[in-house]
C-alpha cells in the first residue's frame, strides 16, 4: 500500500537516469539476451532498501526476477553477495544505477546508524533520527534507520509538535506557546519543547510539555535535567553529537538522543552489480 | 524554465515535510508576527543550491523576500552569513527545514568538489561527476559540482554513449558493441568504451571509440594509455579515486578524471537559519 | 502553502463540471460583457469555505474580484449577503456551480457543528469531528468543524494512534496492543484505546493508554469511567450520537465527544448566486 | 476503462486518510495475521458504490478478497449483510474507513432517490438529478442516482445547453440566447432554457428551445405549461421540492423532475465493517 | 480557464524538446543577449494558434513579449509577418521549434478547413470536423477548423450520440439501438444514426433519428434522402471528401459535410521565425 | 520500460476522446457482446504504431486481445489486414478511435519516409528526421521514420549540440560559438555547426565542427563542400527537400539529408477498423 509513493519515487528516478531511452544498451544489446548479475558488497555494512531496488527492475522489465539473499537489517561483510538478479542482459542494464544509486545511500544510513546503536548499547538511551533528510527520501531513510536499529522521531511537521527557540520567541514565551499548541492540535499529540538552558525547565514542566529537547547541553547540564525531570517528561539530547560524543550523553539517563547525521552525511556503501558470465 | 522541474522537486519536499500542515507553527506563531532570519554556516566550503531555497521559501509564501550574501560558487568561511530572509514568522518557520536540507547538501557537494579541483590544479585533468547521484536531484547535485569547479559527464542514459564492461560481453565483443552504437546513435553522439585492461587499447581505437574510460587501472598503465592513445580519443580515469590518489592520477595526462564520491559521499555543510530578534 | 492542495482540489472539481468548456455561457455570453453577482443564503448558518469559493473564482478567471461580507465562522440569517463578486458574466457563470457546490457543503458542516457545540455548552465536553469524512475534502471539512466551533479528532491513520476493538483481536490483547504501538510509535503520539465495556478500563490505565474511548456507552456507564480514571487518561464518548442525547452525554464528566455525523450527514445550506442588472 | 478516474479518485481517498502510514495497525497487528471482515448495514436503503469499495481493498492489498452479497441498486434492509471481504487484517483495518466513506454516501444518494421515485410512481415524470453534487464525486453520485431508479441529467457544462435567467439577461433577451446557443453548439445538442414566468413560454417555443425548465412555478401554472407546450418541447420541473411536494408536481405532467438534494443533502447510511472472529 | 489545458499541454511539449536543457543555447547565448525575432509565413494560409504559441514563450520565460500582428482566423500572404516576439535571445531560440511546431500544425488545418469552406460558399451545407485529429491537440485542432470558418462536430464520445453501423449490429438492430440511447442519454442530447443504404432511411426516422449520417452515399443518393427526409431530421454527409467532390455534395441539400482530411492530413504551413540584427 | 511514457501517452488520448464515458456504445451495446475487428488498410504503405494501438486497446479493456498481422516497419498493399482483434464489442468500439488515429498517423510517416529512403538508394546519404514533429509525438514518429528505414537526427535539444545562424549572431561569431559549447557540453557529445555559405567552412573547420548542416544550399555548392571538407567532418544536408530533388541532392556525396516533411506533413493512411458478422 505503501506501494503507490515508492512507484512514483523508483518512476521519478529512472526518469531522471533514462529519460527518453538507455541508447548504449539499446543499440549494443540484443532484447532477448538474457543475464544473471549479482549485488555484491566491497565494504561491510547493514543492509536496507532491497524493497526500493525489486521496485526499480520491475518497473524497468517484469521479467526481470530478484532473489535476496539478505534482509533488511541484516548486517553484511565485505564481498558478500546481497542479491541475485536475472532477466533481459539490457534491462538489467538500464536498471543497475539506479537501483544501485538507492542502495548504496540507503545501507549506508542503516550502517551509520547501527555503529550508533551499537555505541549506547547498555545506556537507556536510543538513537533516533531527525528531519535532517534528503529532500524526497524521507520515508525511506527512516526505514533504514529502523533497519540499523535506530527509532524515528516525528515525519514531518504535521505528526508531531516540537516548539524550537524560535517558536517561543515569536509566541510570546514558553508557557504560552504551550497553551497555544494544546488548544490547537488534537489530543493525540504530545508537546515537546526545545530549551537550551536548565533556566528554562521548570517552566517548561509547569506548562505541561511532555518532552524537553536539550540543545546542545554539556553531559552534566544532561545529567542535571535528568535528575530534575525525575521521569515527568521525555528527554531528548540533540546537537551535533559524533559517535566519540555519544556515549558519554548516552549515560546521562536522557531518553533519546537525535542524530541528524545518520540522514544528511552517512557515507554511501560501495555496491556494485556483477554480470556473471 | 528549468523552472517545471525545480517547482515540482520544491513542491514534493515540501509535502513530504510539511503534510497537511507544520502543526506547531500554525499553533504557536500568529499569521501577522513578521521575522527576520539569517542563513549562517558554521563550516568553510563553497556555495551551492540558493536557487533551490528561494523556490521553497517562495512556494511557502510569496510574501518572503530572500536577499542573497553569496552567489552560487562562492567560498564561505565558517560563521559567515550566506543570505537573509524576512517575512512572516510562521512562514520562514515552515520552510527552514527543507530549504537547509537543500542547501547542505548541494554545498556539501560543491565544497567537495572544489578540493578535488584544487588538487589537480597545474594538470590537464578536469574532475567530473558520474551517475551516481541522489535520486531526484541529478540536475541540481550536477550544478553543484559545476559550482565547484568540475565539470559534468552524461546527464544520463540518453544524452550519451557509455560501452561498460557488461554491455561488451553482451553485445558479442568490442568492436562489435561499438559498430551496433554507431549505427544506432545518432551522429552527433560520441562513443566512450570502458576497457579494464590496456589489451583492449588498440581495438577501441581501431572500432572508433572517441573516448576511452581506464575502469580501475594504475597510474603507469594510464601513463601508457596516454602515450598509446596520443590524442586519438579522450581518456577517462575512473575508479574510487580519494583526494590522496587523485593528485597522481592527473599527472598522467588523463584527459577527464570521473568521481563518484563528489555525489554519493559528499558531507553536508551545518548550516542553520538563526532568527533575529 | 496550504494552497498546493487547494489549487488541485480546485481543479479537479472544475476539471469535473466544465471538462472542455462551459458551451451554454460560450455560446450566449459576450467575453466583454461585465456583472456583479451576490452570494445570498436562503437559510440561517454558520460560514465556512469561502477560501475555497476564492480559488473556483480564481481559477476560472483573475479578472473576477470577490469581496467577503461575513468570514469564516460568523453566523447568518436567512436572506443575508455573504460576497459579492465581479467580473467578466461569463466567467462568473461558468464558476458558480462548483462554488456553490463546496460552500453549500462546508457551510452545512458549520452549522451543525455550531447546533452541537451550543447543546453541550456549560459542560466540559468538547465537541470533535472523526475521520467519517467526504474522501478529498477531509482538511476543509475539518475546516469548517472548527468554524462552527468544534475540535478536531486525528487529521488521518497517520498523525494520531488509536486501537480499536479490531485491532486488540488482532493483536493479541489490549495490554499487547498498547505495548507495541508504544514501541513502534514515535515519542510523541499518545496512545487511545477504544474499549466497549467498563472490564476494559483498569486494564487500559495499566497498559499505559492515555486516552481512551467509550464506545457505544450509557451516561451511566460514562459517569463511572469518568469517576475510575480520574483524569488519568481523557475520555471520548462515541456512537452516532443524536442532537438529543448529547447534552446528557456531555453532562458525564467525559473530555471528548466524537459525531460523525457532523462530516457526514450533515444537510447542506441553501445558497445561491443572484446576478445583478 | 472508466478506471482511470476511479483509480485516481480512490488514490487521492487513499492518501488523504493514510497518508505516510495507518501507524496504529503497522504496530499492533502482524503482516501475516488473516482475518474476514463483513460490511454490516444498520439502516435500510438501497445499494451503491461497491465499485469504489471494492477499488479501495484492491490499492490497499491486491491480497484481499471481495465477495459481494447484494448488487447494485438492490435494496437491503437493516442488519443484512452486503458483503465479505478477506485477507490480511492490517490491510483490511486500512482500508476500512475510506471505503465505508465512499459507501455510506453513495448508498445515502441511492436510498433517497428511491424514495423520490417510489412517490412518483404511476406518473409520467422522470426524477433526475442536478449538477448540485459533491465535488470530485460527480461521476459516482450520479451512477447512485441512477442506482437508486433515477435519470441524470447533464454531466457538466460541457454536454448540454441550459441557458439560464443569469444567461439571459447576459445574452440580451431569449431569442437571442438561443439562437447563438444554436449557432456555437454543435448540431447533436438540444437546447434547454429556464424560464421563471410562463410569459416567457411562447418566446422559448419560437426560439425553438427543445426543452423548457420551469423555476420554482406552481402545480398549477406547470399544468399550463404542459398544456400550452402540447408535447413540442420537454418540460422539467425544478426547485427544492421534498419529498412531500414531488407527487403533486409530478402529477402535473412534466417530463422531468430535477432534485438537489438527492446528491446534496442526502443523509449516509450508516454501514459497518465488522471483523470475525 | 481553458488555460489549465493548455499549461499542460505546453509543458509536455517543452519536456518533449527541451528536456533537462537546451545544451546549444545555454553554452552559446549569454543570459543577457537581448533579441527580436519575426515569425514569418512562406505560404499563403489562415492563422491559428497563436494563443498556443503565446503559452510556450510564457512558459520559457515571462520576460519575452509576443506582439500579434495578425489574428485568429485572418488571412494572410506568402511573406507576411505574423508576430514579433523579442526578449532574451537564449529563451527565444529554446521557445523557437516547439512554438512553430503547433503553429505548422494548427494554420494548416485552418488553411485547409478555408479551401473547404469556400468551394462549398453559397449552398445550405456547413463544413465539419470529425473526430480524426491528433492525439493530444482535439481543442486545437477544433479552433483550428473554426478558425477556417468551418464548424465542429461533437467533441468526443461523451458530448454526442452518433450510432454507427457496428453498434447497429451489436445492438440488434436500428430501432433498438435507438431506443436504447433515448433511455440512456439525458434529455439534451440528440440521437444521430449512421446509414449506408437508403433502405434504412425510414426505419431511422421513424425510430426518431434527429440526425442521421449518409456514409459514402453518391450525390444521387444525398439528394434523395435531402427530398425524403424533407427537413424531419439533419442529414451529414462523410465519406473521405476531396475539394474536388465536396461542391456536388454541398449542393445536394444536405446539411453537413464532415471531413476528416481537415485535421488528419492538412499539410503543415511554412513558418519561421528570424531573428534581427 | 517505454512504458511509462506510452502509457501516459495513451492515457491523455483517451482521456481526450472518452472523456466520462462513450454514452453511445454504453447505451447501444451489452456488457456481454463479444466481438471481432479488423484493422483494414484502403491504401499501401508501411506499418508503425502497433504498439501504441495495442497499448489503447488494453486501457480500455484488457478484455481485448490483439493480434498482428504485420509488424513494425513491413510494408502493406491496399486492402490488406493489418491486425486482428476481439473482445468486449462495446470495449472494441469505445477504443477504435483513438487507436485508427494513432495508426493511420504514425504509418503515414513511416510510408513517406519509405518513399524518400528507397529514392535515395544507392547513394552515401541516409534521410533522417528533424525536430518538426507533432507535440507529444516525438518519440513515436521517430520510431515510425526509423520503421520506414531513415535515421533520427537528436531527440531534442538537451542530446546533440546544433549551433544555428541564430546562435552565431548571438555568441559573437562561428568560433566564439564553437568554443563556448566546447567548454560548457559534456565530452560525448559532437558538435554541429549550420553555414548558409561556403565562406563559413573553413572557419566551422578550424574551430572543431565536428558536423556542418547545409542550408538551403545548391547541390553544386554540396559537392564543393563534400570536397573541400573530404571526411574530416559530416555533411547534413537540410531545406525542404521535396521526392523530387531529393535524389540529386543524395548524389553530392553528403552523409545526411533531413527532412521535416516526414514527421510534418506525411498524409494520414487510411485505416478502418471493420466488425465482422
Amino acid at each position: 500500500m505503501d506501494h503507490a509513493g515508492l512507484a512514483e519515487l523508483v518512476k521519478r528516478a529512472l526518469a531522471e537516469d533514462v529519460g527518453p531511452g538507455d541508447i548504449t544498451s539499446l543499440a549494443c544489446v540484443g532484447a532477448d539476451v538474457q543475464a544473471r548479475a549479482i549485488l555484491v558488497t566491497r565494504q561491510a555494512g547493514v543492509l536496507s532498501g532491497m524493497a526500493v531496488a525489486r521496485e526499480v527492475f520491475r518497473q524497468v522489465s517484469p521479467a526481470i526476477s530478484v532473489h535476496e539473499l539478505k534482509s533488511e537489517g541484516e548486517a553484511f561483510e565485505a564481498g558478500e553477495r546481497l542479491a541475485e538478479m536475472s532477466g533481459p542482459a539490457r534491462d538489467l542494464l538500464t536498471a543497475e544505477r539506479v537501483a544501485l544509486n538507492f542502495l548504496q545511500r540507503l545501507c549506508g544510513v542503516a550502517t551509520l546508524t547501527r555503529r550508533y546503536v551499537e555505541t549506547v548499547a547498555g545506556t537507556s538511551a536510543r538513537i533516533v533520527d531527525t528531519r535532517k533528510t534528503t529532500p524526497g527520501l524521507r520515508m525511506w531513510e527512516k526505514a533504514a534507520v529502523r533497519a540499523g536499529g535506530g527509532g524515528n522521531h516525528r515525519f514531518g511537521l504535521y505528526d508531531g509538535i516540537l516548539i524550537k527557540d524560535n517558536h517561543l520567541r515569536a509566541a510570546g514565551g514558553l508557557t504560552a506557546a504551550v497553551q497555544a499548541a494544546r488548544a490547537a492540535g488534537h489530543h493525540l499529540l504530545k508537546i515537546e519543547v526545545e530549551i537550551d538552558s536548565l533556566d528554562q525547565l521548570e517552566e517548561a514542566l509547569a506548562a505541561g510539555a511532555e518532552a524537553i529537547l536539550l540543545d546542545n547541553m554539556t553531559p552534566e547540564q544532561m545529567r542535571e535535567a535528568v535528575q530534575r525531570v525525575a521521569g515527568s517528561a521525555l528527554l531528548e539530547a540533540s546537537g551535533g553529537l559524533s559517535l566519540e560524543r555519544v556515549k558519554e550523553v548516552a549515560s546521562t539517563g536522557v531518553d533519546l538522543i537525535s542524530v541528524g547525521k545518520l540522514t544528511h552525511s552517512a557515507p554511501a556503501v560501495d555496491l556494485s552489480l556483477e554480470f556473471e558470465a
